[in-house]
């Protein structure tokens, strides 16, 4: 009997090799999507693994130059598209080798490598792809944010704790607040990144191989910025793709947060802003409707975000030190969640500018609920050098008075506060009509606030100047990270040229 | 200007009716592939209502006719295929009818009726018919457990605790135990069922309608078994969702531990099992491998399941009281872990009848590591009438001096009994011979244990009666239940029949 | 050498029996705190299993009786303190035992039983008895809500969608929401309960016994509605504590919904409801703050319990068919998720009859927004037969004509709705001013959902009776299920009454 | 009436200034707790902002200074036992000085500050030591794991891919691959660090205050790196949190998977390792057991640290963009993670170094299930210059002849594997008795891999080099991190020093 399927490849699963019986077709095809996202990886690793191979002369050089001239061939078709066609997922080079080159030369390639490293590499570069993606899109919103936030400097609004009106601020600080969480999601990107982008090939399934490998040619070929030190680690620890998942959860849950933050500010009851009708749904039966759909697709995805986490952290604790196949089941959530994050993070920078705030509204509900309390306790200190905390009951009180009295903040005067002192420890305190009026008026508590990353615009626009340095020295790591990978990538084709013109 | 786009429908959606622009087409499609899995739900829904309406007499026999007529054209094609075609997800009948039959008949088929009640109509459904082949494919696992059980009552072999040789006893022991889980989800699916399959038609999106809908009567021309008692709680409580995803997730639970152990059984070290090539993927770099991919897909869905339910109960936590879309990223979780589900207990209902059992393997190694120890000390006990814990001490230091001086346990002696309880208590035991080599042998072992529920084949083949037993009963209750919905459908068309022919 | 200590009990793993060396401490002491909420049930086995024994002749009369009479003696001191203080968790009988009696008498009681039946005892009674607490928990809640219900059927507010007005309803009505979803929570911990009262005792660590233990009469004298029919299903399984579990995040996450929406009736920004100040905080610095701190800890339980969930879940998925230590980290979640719903219930119990409604300012609400416009569009279809469709667009284009030229719903005219109806079809309709106004009123459009399970005063009246008399049978539920456990706990006592003067 | 309760501090939330009654019991204590392991934090705080206070002339030098003695001798009795012994939380320091030194001192401690900054100090402060603690047991196991891999470079064993028999390795090549993780854990709580340890202080509850804070002084008095840029963010986003817990997560699942993989070494079935009596415990019923106690709190600890993540992102997601209690419940999550980690980092170090490793056992089971199968298929690629897919395929026939007709690996001749090539390709191959005795030889399968990474004795000799500088170089990081937080504690003494003598 002869088992070799000449020039017509069928894995390296052939029935009658070690096998006796085919594999049930469902489970053989039950991680095909896995692949999917990084077959272009496979072939990039196809050719560098080649390359290395000729160039250390662990394969001939006429076997080496057949192949890569195949596979460029193959690009000129679209690696994605023809790999997906071909079928074989991480073994597509091999496939498309065998059946245009036969074995003798095609079954070349796969010398010193292993699945182990093959799908290592692949959800590597498409984890860094990605996580460069996600960075761009993260310095978009940034971007857009403080724009806007420029622009509403003076948007005095009140600020919440406990779903209760707190103390003024401006719609322009707040969105400054959620550019710094934005600088720490790029950060924590490019963290992961640098995990990330660290070479697993030449591994191959735990041990490498007897063949010396390159280790390090085939790195800077695939552009890796550093060689896994042991091949057991750099096949069997899949931790790294739990930064990936973990980044951008915390993307996720900012922006569900702050979908949260604009769809209170939506509703009738605020009334602080209005939404496009470009980013509202209606109702099939209340025709007054305008429904918010996108802020609701980005609240919850924060949902999807945390249950990716959970499947890839439980697949992987399965798994002990082994390597396994539950760990497949990543590779959704990885999509899932990536795919969510980079649309929602470009709603999110496209809805930020189109918002019409209703700054009238806002001002006026800053004041309309004693937010600026803290500041009439304030002048009770300034004005009397009592402790802060005699002046906070004392307010205390007032405030009490206010609504059993019915009387309106911007109606109280210095005679209520001298009661509610009374009322608190026996005698009165000294405040001027003046500095009352003051300490009542939302707009200057927000332009006393002149400290260190307080809301005052003067304060804000000093701080704005750092946030846009930050942005545009992220916008340049981002370049050199592109321009690191398009080196690498221009230095494997180099290498293709030189071989196939030796 | 005219809005209305005459026979030709664009949805309810309309630029310059309540909105200025259409929406960003990303979110319009954001939640397309959710309805997909219940566009059979959302036609069956359509006919059931329109039955309603017309026999209610709210809208116009002929028009009520028309529209029934038109539905079940639609069918001859395929509910689902043109439904998917027609667009609109929910609304696809809708869109249909206004096409065919434009908006003077077709635009009534919504009367009464919102995106509250169609989608919560639509997920019933599906989870309810979900549920039952849930409940077959648990009911054929249990069937073949319970066979493969009855062929392996006398296979002896070791019972592990810790990871550690602990007790005799046998496979078909084991698989009854599995079997008495299956019990435990099938009871789960049946309750999640009975919460699931209950009508929230004529709810609309929470207060019904001020038209006189018979909710009853929808109900149960839809097969629902009770309508829900508050128009409020029909649309907003969506947690049974969690119900069927839970019950979902423990059968998950319970086949990745099973995989785990078969896949113990299976390595090089226990030897006591062999799995069919089929169930098998190799290595493309070593020779050797037979991978159990099949096993290890089913251990790792577990975490899909985990995960999925993290979301559902994520999304709903978020959206307090209130409709929300949020939830629309449920469904994915709901497809995902019933389809791994139902694929999985296939698998294992194929995978347990073709395993290769080595029956000498594992009677040597349930008594090759000390498992047998407890009726060691058992015998103590009955010869000598000493206390448990002083039998208990004495055979914890015989087995201490069999591994110290490598004896064997099918080796030791009476004396080495005897020294060990001199050398605990300072006296001696009794133990004849022959009372220790039964003692000592784990075939005994298990046929000593005839107490309810324990592992002796007499005990199982009574048990295997009731386990036979119960899986009759269940079996027939999904019959029963599969019966009254064809009723219902029967009824339906039945109905439906009666109006056409009026 | 001897080892035995003599009456001075320190636990079976005595240095130089088994093991050469004393376990590290804080191994030994990593899950004392598990067995403590389940020292009152390790007890009650106690006694179960030597009566059983004792009636069997599995051990001597005179043994079981000194050993029953010394068990008394230890309840007269506290059950759960003298365990606790004696040490040794589930093992804390035999000690206290062997302490008083001797190894000869108290080295008896472990006869025919193991670690794996003791803490699966233990983790049965404890999650059924606390189980029946949350029934009751659940069942106060029911109480409440629906008599706050029955107190505000005619609070006519705005009921939401998408955060946005959707249709006018009552609090009532909302209420009798939550208590369905009470009733499916109260359904859900039976249904755990029933799973949960089996018993495994006498299944020891996976094939019983090789003594003829009597399963059913422990199980009996235990409260148990079932033996488990498979020694090793009854303790490797451990599923079951996921349906408590389960249920109890079921009940958090609907606290966690409900809590948000009162949260939101208290903003500033509605104004619906007052929150007594004894379930308020307030603030160090802002002297104005009301904070609900009561409603934000009901809500953020909701996470803790699916925290505890995927715990306990996962724990399980590692610990394949094998028993092991690790659920022992299920028992922190089991008793915190579990304290955590018992306060909460009551929690809410005694706030919602304390909420102050603000029947005027929600009546207005409901007509302020457009969430009349539904009526409107029926009040259309009423009068002119056209499509509902038609009549929805038609209104759609109203609301935006009165938004865009700022006529609020109660000043809209017949000719503002005719206009809307060229603009959509070219044509009129007819409305009087009579039926727009009465279209128009929130509380027509309540008092008109006279569909089952709607909204008017008048369903809500018989729907109440129905929740009501659920809620009765529901309660007549848990006495029964105490009074079986009642019964058998008197049966204990007799047994052992018997035994004593025998 | 007389509200202030002179020299009797009661707290802010007095009966009868702002709110009318006490506050419930239990909700008052909810989260006590959570400020327990933060209370020297606060105590930090204090010092620091009266201190800054006090520069800046915000209070009276004699205030500032009566203040700072009074915290003083405060410390003379242990911060943590004194702080709550008095109550109060993150209020116990102005408590303690109102009671000591009445509200006309002691009252003025709050002023410019708030809940807000109090806790969000505590927790980062908090966090910051338990990462430096965390960094430090990382550090200890990386030395325990590379002194034990160092001994075991010659340990030959079979590495195990799918829970088959893959390649041979060794365990030093294992164990360094655990160093590799550890360092990407010690990276990841570096990272984490150095977002947590940003100072919130002068923040106050999101705008900061009006009077002139010195945040840059009070950040440098707490050891802070970076003084956080905007007051919103510096208090409203906690996700910090998450990058603390998930440095702990992955900490927890490494030790899960090395826990799992000692445990499968410790089987009866592999034999590889004994593990020290004191890490195991026996059975109550089975003598014969030694259980690895220690290895399954290790592997459990994974799902607790998952639940802890699930919580905390979950209660974060909850809140909105607004300060709640909900993250109250983080508390638990991150103590509970942290002090396991802690314990198992220790535990796994201590258990690494103690391990009995049967060399002998290994290396024979190296050999036993054709793991060296991989350098047959390479022998023949080298010796007859075919191509890789070829050479794997006839020793994939090959193998099924070993296992079909019972010929040991060792046993194997170059006839089967001519026999093996003429069955695949119809020809033969050449391969010598030497050669294939050197292929099939295990410890040559080892030796032959020097490649960059792999697990020959001198490669993993020239890496062990590496892994050593990289925990020097890290264990720098430390005391460079210790020794800055000395000296920013002694310069808030210092300055403590220079106004009290001022």
């Amino acid at each position: 009997m002869r088992r070799q399927p000449h020039n017509e490849y069928s894995g390296h699963r052939v029935v009658g090799v070690r096998l006796s019986e085919p594999i049930t077709p469902e489970i053989a095809g039950a991680s095909k999507e896995a692949h999917k996202p990084q077959l272009y990886a496979y072939h990039m690793f196809d050719k560098a693994h080649i390359v290395m191979l000729t160039e250390e002369k662990l394969i001939h050089l006429n076997d080496g130059k057949a192949i890569l001239k195949e596979l460029r061939q193959l690009e000129k078709n679209g690696v994605e598209k023809i790999r997906w066609e071909e079928g074989g997922g991480m073994y597509s080079g091999e496939q498309y080798l065998i059946r245009r080159l036969g074995y003798d030369i095609g079954g070349r390639i796969h010398l010193g490598r292993s699945a182990g490293d093959l799908e290592a590499v692949g959800r590597r570069v498409r984890q860094r792809d990605r996580l460069i993606n996600l960075m761009k899109n993260i310095n978009h919103l940034r971007n857009s944010a403080l724009q806007v936030a420029e622009q509403n400097l003076d948007s005095v609004m009140p600020g919440y704790t406990h779903s209760q009106h707190a103390q003024p601020t401006t719609l322009g600080h707040q969105l400054m607040a959620w550019a710094s969480a934005l600088e720490r999601d790029f950060e924590r990107a490019v963290q992961a990144y640098s995990r990330v982008n660290q070479s697993p090939a030449g591994a191959a399934i735990m041990t490498g191989s007897s063949f010396p490998l390159n280790r390090h040619r085939t790195s800077e070929l695939l552009g890796f910025d550093k060689v896994l030190r042991n091949t057991f680690d750099a096949i069997l620890n899949e931790e790294v793709t739990l930064d990936t998942l973990m980044t951008v959860s915390t993307v996720h849950l900012n922006l569900a947060k702050w979908a949260s933050d604009i769809n209170f500010w939506f509703t009738s009851e605020s009334g602080y802003i209005d939404i496009p009708d470009r980013f509202c749904g209606t109702s099939s039966i209340m025709t007054q409707k305008r429904n918010p759909d996108s802020l609701e697709y980005m609240r919850g995805a924060a949902s999807v975000a945390m249950g990716g986490l959970v499947t890839a952290f439980s697949v992987q604790k399965a798994a002990s030190g082994d390597t396994t196949l539950d760990p497949r089941y990543m590779d959704y959530a990885l999509t899932e969640s990536l795919n969510l994050a980079d649309r929602h993070l470009n709603w999110m920078s496209e809805l930020l500018p189109a918002l019409k705030v209703n700054k009238d509204r806002m001002k006026y509900m800053a004041g309309a609920y004693w937010a600026q309390a803290t500041d009439v306790a304030a002048a009770l200190v300034k004005e009397n050098n009592i402790p802060w905390r005699t002046a906070h009951q004392i307010v205390g009180i007032l405030v009490r008075f206010s609504y059993e009295r019915n009387i309106k903040p911007q109606d109280v005067t210095p005679e209520l506060i001298k009661e509610a002192a009374i009322e608190y420890m026996g005698e009165s305190v000294d405040i001027s009509n003046q500095t009352l009026a003051k300490a009542l008026d939302p707009i200057e508590f927000v332009k006393a606030r002149t400290l260190y990353g307080g809301p005052s615009a003067s304060e804000c626009t000093n701080r704005l100047n750092d946030y846009l340095d930050h942005l545009n020295k992220d916008n340049k790591m981002i370049q050199n990270i592109e321009l690191k990978l398009q080196e690498s990538a221009k230095s494997l084709e180099l290498a293709i040229d030189n071989l196939l013109n030796s």
